[in-house]
């Protein structure tokens, strides 16, 4: 299946590493980047400043390899990809919830988004309570920060 | 880019408009699923039974249009297909958050899951309060059940 770039992030962020840490500071990144949208997604954006806070679908372009068993930030222990959020998945596409700061016609400012610069964006979704923030969850060990 | 089927999705939903009801549903949805690994991924699902929910990232391989403008379930007025979580968007990439029931070798079920059976799955991702639960946000109205 083929998937095209809507846009491209536009980071400080250079290298992996640095990426890294800024996915562990999860949502208290201080980070800030842009988004810059490619022509032809005119009105895409409009009313998205009713939402605090967007997921943000991206390529690791980057990424070459995938181990299906990795460890993760706060453990040894060896998990399953499906079960980490480490970059070396199948496929490389990231998922990242950050926060939208400002919106203007053809770009977005994000606070957390963990992409390197020059990251394929592939898709932008708004964070909608009743789909994405269950009532009662529980979460493995190794990723209680 | 080119992206692969990690494995499919099977489902009573055969019709987008039963997906869309399931969608509409959110978290509270009934809607029981499978998702059916290929070969190459043994190992892949250590550990995920640690979690309650999981994203399932899928490709809406049966949709074909794309509107950059697009009304909302509670709403007439018309929205950016980026403030919108309808599927008729560029890429056609959809993201649901599901409850794990059970984990299989090469299979998991999942309550929730808004796709039609067939659906190429292109990755699975464990709900991490840590990167996906922020403590405050702000929901367009028009999303608000």
């Amino acid at each position: 299946m083929s998937i095209r770039a809507l846009g491209y992030v536009v980071s400080n962020l250079k290298e992996a590493r640095e990426a890294t840490n800024v996915c562990r500071e999860g949502l208290n990144s201080k980070n800030i980047s842009k988004i810059v949208f490619g022509n032809g997604f005119e009105g895409g954006l409009d009313q998205i400043k009713n939402f605090s806070h967007v997921f943000v679908l991206y390529k690791l372009h980057k990424t070459k390899k995938t181990n299906l068993k990795t460890r993760t930030p706060l453990s040894e222990e060896q998990v399953g990809i499906f079960a980490s959020r480490s970059q070396h998945r199948p496929n490389h596409l990231a998922l990242c919830l950050v926060e939208l700061l400002d919106v203007g016609e053809k770009e977005i400012t994000v606070r957390g988004l963990d992409a390197i610069d020059g990251s394929p964006v592939l898709d932008i979704k708004p964070y909608v309570p009743h789909f994405d923030r269950p009532e009662r969850f529980i979460c493995a060990s190794y990723y209680k920060w």
